[in-house]
C-alpha cells in the first residue's frame, strides 16, 4: 500500500478480497460525466500515433475557459506530475511548506534536491494559515507552497493574507506556488481563485486539476498556469515531450464543455457536506474544515481508518501527514446513499467501542 | 513544430491543412490491435478513481511474459518517462552517448545536470559501433546509454561486442542503459534481447517499449528492467505515484496476449523492408540500416523531408540528431499500398529533381 495517499483501491481489494467504498480519494461523487467517457473512449480509436506535443486544442480550450493566455498554460500528466516538473525547472534551494500539507510537495522538492523547512499550523486555531507566515517569507526562500483550500484540513487562506503573501513574496523574491486543485469545488470559487491575477505576479504559480474535478483521476490531467514563460519553458525541458496522453488530452476538452455537470456537482456537494456535517455531530464528531469536497475532522478513536475499511470503506488516515498527530482524518463527500452508509459504519464502530 | 521527433501530425495539420501520411514515427504498421482498443475503451469506465500506483497487474502479466521477477520491473508513462526517472534517480555526473542517437538520452541527462560526451559513429563504417568505444570505457564514464538497434541508424550492435561492453562497464563501475525498445521487431529479436542476462548483470537496465510495438503511442507505456532494485526504487521517487493511467495499464495487460498480432505484424515488416528496400534501390538510394521497422537512408536531395511534406507524406529528417548532417533521412515501414505511395512520391520529387 502506498500509504503517503489514499485512493489505492487495488491494495484494499488484495488485502480485503472485496471492493471498497471510498472515500480516501477526493474526486467528484458524480463520477465521470458521460461527455468525458464519450470522449475518453472515442479518442482510443486515435491513440495508435504519438499524442500532440503541445496539446494545442486542449490549451487553447482551456485559456478560453480561464481566460488566460494559451502560453501562460503548460499541461501535466495529472497535477502531481506538474509538481515534480516545477521543482526540477524552478530548482529552488529552499523551500517553505506548511506542515500538514499534501505529501507531493515535499517529496518532489526533495528529489530536485531543495532544501525544506515548515511552516507549523495549529490544531488550536483549526489549522489556519495566519500573518505568521509572513515573517518567514525571506529573500533566502526561493519557494513557498501553499495549497488553497488546504489539503487535508480543507481550510481557506483569508483572502487579505494571500494578497500579502504575494506581496511578501515579490518583496523577498520568492516564488509563489499556489495548488488550487480544488477550488473549483468551493463555493464562490470565482472569487477564491488568483487566476485573474496572473498577468500581475509573475512569480505566482497556480497549480489545477481535471482530476478531481471531472473524476478522471485515471486518465490522468493536470495543468499550471503562470506569467512567467521561462518557466513555463524550463517545465516542458524538465521532462519528455508526450507527457499528456491522446486520451487525457481529448477528454479534458470535452471536460471544459461540462457545465451543467459542475453545476449538478456543487449542488450535490453543498446539500451533502451539510448532512455529513451535522451526521458527523451527531456522533460527537467536530469537522475542523470542508471548504472543498472533503471533510477533515478528528476522532478519538484509536483506529478509526482500520476499522471502518474492515468495515468495507476507505477513509483517508491522516497520521502520514507531517505535522499531525494520530487520530484525524479526511473523507470525500460523496451521495447521500453512501455518505449515509459512512455514517451508519462510524456509528457502529464508535458505539461499539463506547459500549465495551 | 517539435523539431526534435517525428510524429507532430497535429503540427502537420496546422501546416498544410490535410491529414498526412506519417512515415516519420516508427510504429507498428498493423495499427493498434483490436484487443487493446476494447481493453482501452473498457478501462476508461474504471478511469474515475486512481491508476494503481504499482501497476500491479500489469507488472505480474509482463514479468511473466518476459521471464523476468516482478521487482525487476518498471512502469512508465511511455518509455521516454523513464530515460528521464532514469537520469534523475541514477545521477550520473558523466554520461557517454553514441552521436546519433535518440535525441531524448542527451536531454534527460542534461536537465538532470549531468555532463554528456559523445562517441562518434562514422558513415563510412555504417555508423556501426566498434571496438573503439570499449576504451572509452573508464571509471569515470558512470554511465553510457546504447540503443539497439540505433535510433535512427537502425544498425545492430554485434553480440560479441556488446559482450565485451558489458564486461568494460563492469569494470569500469559504469551504467549501461540500453535501449531495447525497437528489438521486438528485429528478425530474431529473442536472441538480441539482454533481458536474458538481466540477473547477471545489475548494471544494466533495459529500456522497453509497448507503444511503438502495439501502435499505441497515444496512450503511453513503456517498461524499464533492472536487477538494481535500489535504483528502481530511486526512480520510483524521482516523480509522481501515479505515472502510468489506468487505460495504459489495462491496455498493457490486453497487448501482452496479442501473439498472433505479432507474428503477423512481423511478416509484413519483414516482407515490407525487402520490398521498401528493393523499391529505393530503384531510385538510387541505398538503405544504410534496417533492423527494426524502420529505414535509414541518405539522399543527395537537398530537401527531400519538405517535399514530401507538401506532396501529404511526414518522413523523419534527420539533421536534428547529433552527428548527422542533412541528407539524411528515417521512414517508417508501413503496408504496401502506403509504402508503394511513398515511393511513387519519391518518384516524382527525384525525378522532377533530376530533370530541372
Amino acid at each position: 500500500m502506498n500509504e503517503l495517499h489514499g485512493g489505492d483501491i487495488t491494495g484494499y481489494r488484495l488485502r480485503y478480497g472485496r471492493e471498497p467504498l471510498d472515500f480516501s480519494a477526493s474526486l467528484n461523487p458524480l463520477g465521470m460525466p458521460e461527455g468525458v467517457k464519450q470522449a475518453a473512449v472515442s479518442a482510443v480509436a486515435d491513440a495508435a500515433p504519438y499524442p500532440d506535443p503541445h496539446a494545442r486544442a486542449l490549451t487553447a480550450a482551456l485559456a478560453a475557459k480561464l481566460a488566460v493566455k494559451p502560453e501562460h498554460i503548460i499541461l501535466g500528466n495529472g497535477s502531481a506530475d506538474l509538481i515534480y516538473r516545477w521543482a526540477r525547472a524552478a530548482k529552488p534551494q529552499r523551500a517553505l511548506l506548511t506542515a500538514p500539507a499534501f505529501a507531493e510537495y515535499e517529496r518532489a522538492l526533495r528529489a530536485a534536491g531543495c532544501a525544506v523547512s515548515f511552516h507549523s499550523l495549529n490544531k488550536e486555531q483549526s489549522f489556519d494559515l495566519d500573518e505568521s507566515v509572513l515573517a518567514e517569507i525571506t529573500p533566502g526562500v526561493d519557494a513557498l507552497f501553499l495549497c488553497q483550500p488546504n489539503n487535508p484540513t480543507g481550510r481557506l487562506i483569508a483572502p487579505e493574507l494571500l494578497n500579502s503573501i504575494l506581496d511578501a513574496c515579490r518583496r523577498a523574491g520568492t516564488r509563489l506556488f499556489l495548488d488550487e486543485c480544488f477550488v473549483p469545488f468551493v463555493a464562490g470559487a470565482k472569487t477564491v481563485s488568483r487566476t485573474p491575477r496572473l498577468a500581475e505576479y509573475p512569480e505566482l504559480f497556480i497549480l489545477g486539476s481535471f482530476t478531481k474535478l471531472y473524476a478522471m483521476a485515471g486518465l490522468r490531467l493536470g495543468f499550471g498556469l503562470s506569467a512567467d514563460t521561462a518557466l513555463l519553458g524550463e517545465i516542458a525541458l524538465a521532462g519528455q515531450p508526450w507527457g499528456v496522453s491522446t486520451v487525457a488530452q481529448v477528454a479534458g476538452v470535452a471536460a471544459l464543455a461540462e457545465d451543467d455537470y459542475l453545476c449538478r456537482s456543487l449542488v450535490v456537494i453543498e446539500t451533502e457536506k451539510a448532512w455529513l456535517t451535522q451526521a458527523l455531530a451527531g456522533l460527537g464528531i467536530c469537522v475542523i474544515g470542508g471548504a472543498a469536497n472533503y471533510l477533515f475532522f478528528a476522532s478519538k478513536h484509536p483506529a478509526l481508518g482500520d476499522a471502518l475499511a474492515r468495515a468495507g470503506i476507505m477513509i483517508r488516515e491522516c497520521a502520514g501527514f507531517r505535522g499531525l498527530e494520530t487520530g484525524h482524518y479526511r473523507i470525500a463527500v460523496r451521495t447521500r446513499a453512501e455518505n449515509a452508509q459512512l455514517i451508519e459504519a462510524m456509528r457502529e464502530i464508535l458505539f461499539n467501542q463506547t459500549d465495551q
